[in-house]
């Protein structure tokens, strides 16, 4: 039977729920905007007591189907001031789903200056005080909880910078090798550091395999769906051999490739940090280039880079951080990217924000460009302690730039803009300034169809396109981003037809029911619509749906592009 | 003739223009905000090339009216994000006025790495390279102009916080003792240093007496003003003994006096702080309690107050910074308050929500509550220095609280509340709420009413009367601050019936017109409105109209009243 736990950080209260009708066809992203948008006044501040965080595993989450074992999280995000969903791989979505969990809303916040950990089990969820592991970075508190819990124990930890509410911070996952992914973008890592709450252990001793209505049915579409994502060139080659990194090379090809903050979309030394050479030295260092964030992806697009000595270095090394600290921050060593990737997981921020925002504190003079031990200086002297300057890079991009005066400040709604420069790849510059979460790449992957050749062909340097582009994606990703799959899936289903009326069919065999396409699509564009409510009435405005003024009188080489669109253009976005 | 100086900062570049037929009946806040309205790209970055930093005098300025010798400036603001006038006294007004300038405008923004000045004449606006005065403070730049121009050189400069882009910097008027006024509000020293003018001197040789239409109605209509004036008990009593701060006492009787960063609403250390003691310090040291801050001010409500050996060490020390630094920040030492008055002068930041700012900073332990040393030191090491802890505080309340993740933050559109409790003295809370310029006390100064007993009575504690009263104040006000007048004016124009119709008279006398009250009320409503149209285009709603959400759920003693309007009935207040 479903459940909803109702934990109250106020009064340390749990209370456990009957899914409500209307939350039941709701997963992963539907089912955190569905609540956060019921239960969260708009206006509230994102770090008092009026907001929720809250979990929930994909609709398929805990089946067998492939790539389906993500966890979301959901509330008023710090970071922008707008509702947020952040997912992430890990074990606890799918031994959450075993669980019959299927949402876990933290709400209040304690008046005491105390601490606290959640212990979940199948006979509910605990709350404890915490001192032991306060400050602990995110590798620490995993390892502490498998020496006290065992092995099998499932986390969500943040690090000290959610501790520190910092905007930027993470809510870290512990993975099946016992490493970190992370709830990146948004700052829920300082929603959970408002409600005092330090890590959450889950023990999912008794729990039971998800019952699926129809298992033959779902055991045919769950292989069609299995074959679609192997035959598909990128997810079925590119991603499993040079992970997401493979992208440096076709972003610097396309000229695209943001670089030197933003002032360049092309990087002169793109081999050293591209996804070719990321293989060859895992290879070479006996690394592995291939590995998966959870139990059952088959694309596995992640890998464990490794030092020269062959010792870890990180796991989970994505193109978006390669991108932001070697070509936005100008660091060509890869081994110094690496580090600073494993420094940011430990400490809990958002290696894309955290990508972001070195290369805003570069140009505002705070260290040079291609400074990497300064960025691991930066990461633990200053934002690791807490000290002031650590405390003005570990809210953001736009902390820095605000603090500094920096013009140059590539944000939307206060999120830092990744690593696709919206010049001369347009149809992301549209899902940048229209997305409910900020500037958010996945929401709307329009790279797919701009530069990769996925789903069809638009030209990235036209306009034409670009909004239908970008909103047939953002409605198409907020409906998987329910399911508990993973982005990727993306690939397939835009060029393999038989790829999402498998998707589809799994979800009925998995439910017992007859959704199809059009359900959905319906499904995707109730999201967006329930999001952008909220953000409404928190006050946004089309005012906000804007890329930063510098990218409209700055021109970037190597196309000398501009970003050239009307507001009447973009707000078009809209009109569904 | 009235001119207008174009001064462009991208090709320095000045034009001479005429006065546009529709900008000829403005004057003041009126003449700042049409010009930015029309000029100024709403969603534009307010540190960029495209923000616009417009100087006006007042309609009656450079004439013999009292009280009148104020300037307005205006910008978008990079505090709040839009629009903002903040009027100052100072000689620089009346020079202005004398030749024959109706505004400034200064837009672009140098490419090149260099600082600039600009020198005033009556032949003219040079734009000259500036190196010598770099980093100096107010009263550093003051004096070294003065030995270098003359003693009547007129100055309005930056401080190390303008040039740093601190969101809190004003812009200093030298003021008739060749110490300094500020145009404090809103972060326009931050706009001058994204222009990179440091300072602006005036040499008026060759000016000559404004132009009067009607001399001898003008000569009547002035000497019924400056008897009003003289006759009100609260312009003509309270403010030349007191100064402002006789509202110290009179606030903490009230139990509207934010004590301890917003969580009590009386100080138990009132008396060391309160306008009383004050007057008996300066007199027993043989300073000044009485001073006005332009050429024909008859309140006085200025002082020099002097150590105890007599020597200077503020002037214009106001209520509001009094009670931020005294009763927020629970600092017990006047001196230690004047001397960080002193300090926020000269550094250039906006003692108002420096004095705010500071009471988050103690909340958010970065010194103690009560540490008046403390202050001086973030002030002379941190914000002087342009260290990242400087700032941060720099850059504002909210930036402060944003840094630090405090909730008790209180700001209104990112701009520090000040000194009286929007709980307990409900009417100043509508105007905090509502006003374009972000939480501003002098838009719609309710405590009149509401605490003064002036212009009737309306019960502080209940909501009813509120919006009205909030919304005649901001309309009148915002007619008042076109003319040049200082606020004070306000008390007896609302309780001596010849005092409104005497002000009119002048304007119509100056320029041979025939306004009526009601054109005055119209000339009020038209700069709201143009106000509110801008601040709309920039991304602001209802929601942005809300006092901080801390002030709905925490009750203040003693009347342990809460923040308890509708959003409906605060909205209530546009209806006009």
């Amino acid at each position: 039977m479903d459940k909803i736990y109702r934990v109250n950080m106020t009064d340390k209260t749990v209370k456990l729920e009957a899914v409500p009708a209307e939350w039941a066809p709701h997963g992963g992203r539907g089912l955190t905007s569905t609540i956060v948008a019921a239960e969260v006044p708009p206006t509230c501040d994102a770090l008092g007591p009026n907001n929720k965080l809250v979990f929930a595993p994909g609709l398929l989450t805990g089946t067998a189907a492939a790539q389906s074992g993500r966890l979301s999280a959901g509330a008023k995000s710090p970071l922008t001031g707008g509702i947020k969903e952040s997912n992430a791989g890990g074990t606890a979505a799918q031994q959450l789903a075993r669980m019959g969990v299927k949402a876990i809303i933290i709400e209040g916040q304690p008046k005491e200056d105390k601490w606290y950990n959640l212990h979940i089990t199948m006979n509910g969820i605990t709350i404890n005080e915490e001192t032991e592991l306060l400050m602990k970075d995110t590798f620490e508190v995993v390892e502490a909880l498998e020496a006290k819990l065992g092995k099998k124990t499932g986390v969500l930890t943040i690090g000290p910078a959610g501790e520190f509410l910092m905007a930027a911070a993470n809510i870290s996952v512990k993975d099946p090798d016992s490493k970190v992914r992370s709830h990146g973008r948004g700052g829920l890592g300082a929603v959970m550091g408002s409600k005092k709450i330090k890590f959450i252990s889950i023990d999912e001793t008794g729990s039971s395999p998800v019952k699926v209505a129809d298992p033959e049915k779902f055991k045919t579409a769950a292989r069609v769906f299995a074959k679609a994502m192997l035959d598909h060139p990128v997810s079925g080659q590119g991603l499993p051999t040079y992970g997401t990194n493979v992208l440096v090379n076709i972003l610097n090809e396309a000229g695209g490739l943001p670089t030197r903050n933003f002032t360049q979309g092309q990087c002169a030394h793109h081999d050293k940090i591209s996804g070719e050479t990321m293989y060859d030295t895992i290879v070479a260092r006996g690394g592995k280039h291939k590995h998966g964030c959870h139990a059952g992806c088959i694309i596995q697009c992640s890998q464990e880079y490794v030092a020269a000595d062959g010792s870890y270095i990180t796991s989970g090394f994505e193109y978006e951080t390669i991108w932001g600290l070697g070509a936005d921050c100008m660091i060509e060593c890869l081994d110094d990217i690496a580090i600073a990737d494993n420094l940011m997981d430990r400490v809990g921020i958002d290696s894309i924000e955290g990508a972001v925002l070195f290369g805003v504190a570069m140009e505002a003079g705070i260290i040079p460009f291609g400074d990497g031990k300064g960025v691991h200086r930066l990461l633990t002297e200053e934002i690791a302690k807490g000290t002031p300057l650590g405390r003005v890079l570990g809210n953001g991009t736009g902390s820095v730039g605000r603090t500094y005066g920096v013009v140059r400040t590539p944000v939307v709604k206060n999120q830092g803009i990744p690593a696709y420069d919206p010049r001369s790849v347009k149809g992301i510059g549209i899902t940048y300034a229209t997305s409910t979460m900020g500037a958010d790449h996945t929401s709307g992957y329009t790279i797919a169809t701009n530069i990769l050749n996925v789903g069809g062909y638009v030209d990235p340097l036209k306009k034409d396109g670009q909004v239908e582009l970008s909103r047939n994606l953002q409605i198409a990703t907020a409906a998987v981003d329910s399911t508990g799959m993973c982005i990727f899936v993306a690939f397939p289903a835009l060029d393999i037809a038989e790829c999402l009326p498998a998707l589809i069919d799994m979800i009925n065999a998995r439910y017992g029911l007859n959704l199809t396409g059009d359900d959905v699509v319906a499904l995707g564009k109730y999201i967006l619509k329930t999001e952008k409510a909220f953000n409404d009435a928190a006050g946004f405005t089309a005012a906000h749906d804007r890329l930063p003024e510098f990218f409209t009188y700055e021109p970037v080489a190597p196309h000398n592009a501009i970003w050239d669109f009307s507001d009447a253009e973009i707000d078009e976005f809209w009109n569904f």
